[in-house]
C-alpha cells in the first residue's frame, strides 16, 4: 500500500505553486508558475533516485529502472498545468500518485522486472494554448511537433518561446522511449463529474472517453452606432454569436445524456458599449459518446450557421476545427487490471465514462492504456472549489500501484 | 460664409492624431492621443486670439469677447474623443466647425455684441469611461463632479488621474461661465445615420434626441468542466447572457422605428475553452423616442431576467443603471434659427431626430440648445469607414455661423 499521508502532503505542498485566495490553483501551461511546478516535481523525482528526461514538447519522464532490459516500460502520469480557475487535484493528482507509487517501491525495496516511468505531460488543459492535450498529442503523433510549437496564446506568445523561457525545451524527440513504447499506461485522475459521489463509490473504472471536436469561430458583421442604426439595418456580430451559443447548448441537450455543447471563450470587438459589435471570436466545444453523433452535431451546427448567413448576407462566419479525437475505448486488459485491483483492495467501484479528454486518450493510440477515477466533491472541476478527500486519493493510488505492479512484475 | 477648404484641411490635420491604418481614428477619452488632440485644438485657439479656460472635468472653453458685457455667451462645441473604431468626423467636426466660425469672424473683422465660445467637452463617447457625455453632464449638473472623477476604465484607471496625466485637470468649477449661462448653444455633427443621405438633403434640423438608459449587467453562474458536466446540471453564465442579448435586440425591434437595443461590450470569465463560463459582464443600451416606451423596455427586460433566474435558482443577475436621460426636445427658437439659416443659404433640409446622445442634449437642460446635422456616407459611424464630403461639412458650418450670428449680434 502507498503512503496516503505523504501523497496528501505532497499534493498540498505542490498546490501552493499558483495557489489562489479561493483555495484553487491557477498555473497556466508554460507560465512561470508551471515552470516552478515542474521544477518541484523534477526535484522530488531526483530525490527519489529517478532518471529524468525532457522531450522537445516539454514532457517530463522520470524513470525507475527494472531488472529485465527486454521489458517495455510501464508508465503512469498526467499533467501539472491547470485552468485559470483550476483546483488542487485536476492533473497534478495523477502525477503525484505516480511519484508516490515509485516512492513506495523504493521504501519497500521492491524491484520490478519492467522499468516504470512517471510522466508529466505538457499543456493538457488546452486553456492557454490549443491543441488541448498537447504533450501527449505530439508524443503519440496525433499532430506534429511543429504545429504544437507554433501555437500561440491570446497575447501572441508561442509555445516554443514559452517552453524555452521556463527551461523545458528538451532534446529528446517526442515518442521515443528507451526500450520501446510503453507496455501499459495508467492515469489516475479525479472524476471531475458527479457519478461516483452519487453512487457513494470510491473507484471509477474508465471504459473510455467522449469524442471531442473543438472549433475557433469568427463572426464578422458591421460596426455601427448603437443609437443611430435602426434595428433592421444592423449586422450585429454579437447577436449572431449569441444565437450560435444557444444552438451549441441545444446540440448538447439533444444528445443527452452524453452530448455536450459549450462556448467557454468569447472576445467581442471593438467592445464599446455604444458600438454594435463588428467582430466576435469564440470557441465551440462539442462532445459525444458516438463518433456519428459528433458528426451529426457538427452538420447541424453548420446548417444553423448557413441559415444565419442566408438571413443576413453581410454576416460572415468562419469556423475552423482545432481539435478532434474520436470517442476512446481503453485497452481491455488495462481496464480489467484496474477493476481487479479495486476488487482485491475491497474498494467499491463502477464503470464511469470520462466526459473529459485525458492524456491517456492519446496514449491509447500507441499503447495499452487505462484510467482510475476517484470522486470529487459535488462533481465540480475547472473551478477553484474543486475538492477530494485524502482517503479517496489514497485509494486511487493504491489501485494505481496494484495495477502497475501487475504489468511490471 | 466660412472657409470650407480651411475647415477640411483642419479636420484632416487633426485626424492624424490617433489615425488608423483603415482611415479611421482611435483617440479614446483622456488617453495620451486625446491629450495631443486637445493640445492641437488649444494651440489653434490661441493662434486665433481666443482666451482658453479648462474646468475641473477637463472641458475646454475658448472665448472670443463681445462688445456688450451684459450679453450672455453664445456657445458652440462638441468633442475630441472617439470610439475605439471611430472616424475622422464624429465629434471633432463640431469643434472644428466652431473654430472655423471664429476664424471667419476674425478674418472679416466682425464684432459681435455677445461673446462667443467654442467648447470641447470631455469624454462624450462613453466608450472608455461611463457616464457617457461626461463633460457636459457634469457641467449641467446631470451628475456630480466627484462621480465622474471616480469613474474607471476596464484597467481600473480613474478619470481624475488620467485627466491629470494629460494636463487637463482644470481649476474652473464646471457650470460657471463668465457672464452667466449660455444665451444659446449650437452643435454641428455628422448625422451618424442614413436619413439625410436617403433623402439627398444637406442639412438636418434636429428637433430632439432619443432617450437612453444604459446598464451594467453581471451574470453569475457556476464555472464547471465542459466535458464532465451534463447539460442539465449546468449554470452557464454565457448561455444566460446570450439569451439576454437576444432579448435586448428584440426590445429594440419591438419599438420600431425608434427603438434601439444593443449589447456592445461583453467580458467572459474565466474565458477558457473547456470551462463553462462562471461570470459574464456586459453592457445594455436601450433607446426610445418616448420616455414611457423606455420604461416599458426596462420593465420587459427585468421580467425576462426574473424568468431566467426562476428557471435556474443558481443563476444570479445583477443589473445596475449607469446612464439615463429622457428624450430631449431642443429649444424652439434654436431649432428655428437652424432651419432659417438653411433656408436662407438655399440648402435642402429636413427634420432628423438624433438616435445618438450629444453634449447638446445635456446643455439643453440649462440653456437654449439646437443641433445641425450633415450627411455621412452610408449612415455609418462608430466605424473607421465613417465618411463625409467637404461640401456637406462646409454647408453645416455655414449654417452654424449664420445661426450663431443671429443670436450673438
Ligand atoms: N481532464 C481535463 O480537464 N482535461 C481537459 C481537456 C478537456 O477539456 O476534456
Ligand atoms: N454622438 C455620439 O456618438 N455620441 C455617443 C453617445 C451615444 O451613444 O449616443
Amino acid at each position: 500500500l502507498i503512503n496516503g499521508e505523504r501523497l496528501w502532503n505532497t499534493l498540498m505542498e505542490h498546490g501552493r505553486i499558483g495557489g489562489t485566495a479561493k483555495g484553487g490553483v491557477c498555473r497556466l501551461a508554460l507560465s512561470e508558475l508551471d515552470g516552478q511546478g515542474r521544477d518541484l516535481f523534477v526535484h522530488w523525482c531526483k530525490e527519489a533516485g529517478l532518471e529524468v528526461r525532457i522531450d522537445a514538447i516539454g514532457n517530463i519522464f522520470a524513470r525507475r529502472e527494472g531488472t529485465d532490459p527486454s521489458r517495455p516500460v510501464i508508465a503512469m502520469g498526467s499533467h501539472i498545468d491547470t485552468q485559470p480557475t483550476g483546483g488542487k487535484f485536476d492533473g497534478i493528482y495523477g502525477v503525484m500518485a505516480g511519484l508516490e507509487v515509485l516512492r513506495t517501491l523504493n521504501d519497500k525495496g521492491i524491484q520490478t522486472k519492467a522499468p516504470i516511468e512517471v510522466i508529466a505531460w505538457t499543456n493538457e488543459e488546452g486553456s492557454r494554448f490549443v491543441p488541448v492535450m498537447m504533450g501527449s498529442g505530439v508524443f503519440t503523433g496525433a499532430f506534429t511537433l511543429e504545429h504544437a510549437l507554433a501555437a500561440t496564446d491570446v497575447d501572441g506568445l508561442a509555445v516554443q518561446d514559452e517552453l524555452r523561457k521556463i527551461g523545458y525545451a528538451g532534446e529528446v524527440s517526442p515518442g521515443q522511449v528507451p526500450g520501446g513504447m510503453f507496455g501499459a499506461y495508467f492515469e489516475a485522475h479525479i472524476e471531475q463529474g458527479p457519478v461516483l459521489e452519487a453512487h457513494e463509490l470510491t473507484i471509477g473504472v474508465v471504459p473510455g472517453a467522449l469524442g471531442q471536436r473543438w472549433y475557433d469561430v469568427v463572426v464578422t458583421g458591421q460596426e455601427s452606432h448603437a443609437g443611430t442604426t435602426p434595428m433592421d439595418l444592423r449586422h450585429d456580430a454579437l447577436l449572431a454569436a449569441s444565437r450560435i451559443v444557444e444552438k451549441v447548448n441545444a446540440l448538447g441537450r439533444h444528445f443527452a445524456p452524453y452530448g455536450r455543447g459549450t462556448v467557454g471563450y468569447m472576445q467581442v470587438l471593438p467592445n464599446s458599449r455604444n458600438t454594435i459589435p463588428g467582430t466576435v471570436k469564440f470557441s465551440v466545444d462539442i462532445r459525444a459518446l458516438d463518433d456519428g453523433d459528433l458528426l451529426a452535431m457538427e452538420a447541424d451546427l453548420k446548417d444553423f450557421i448557413a441559415g444565419l448567413q442566408k438571413a443576413d448576407a453581410r454576416l460572415q462566419v468562419d469556423m475552423k476545427q482545432v481539435v478532434y479525437f474520436p470517442p476512446c475505448h481503453f485497452d481491455e486488459a488495462c481496464i480489467e487490471s484496474v477493476r481487479a485491483a479495486a476488487q482485491a483492495l475491497g474498494l467499491g467501484h463502477m464503470d464511469v465514462v470520462s466526459g473529459a479528454g485525458h492524456d491517456a486518450v492519446y496514449v491509447a493510440d500507441v499503447a495499452p492504456a487505462g484510467m482510475i477515477f476517484v470522486p470529487c466533491k459535488d462533481g465540480i472541476s475547472h473551478n477553484e472549489a474543486e475538492d477530494a478527500t485524502p482517503e479517496h486519493l489514497a485509494a486511487g493510488a493504491h489501485v494505481l500501484l496494484n495495477a502497475v505492479l501487475k504489468h511490471a512484475s
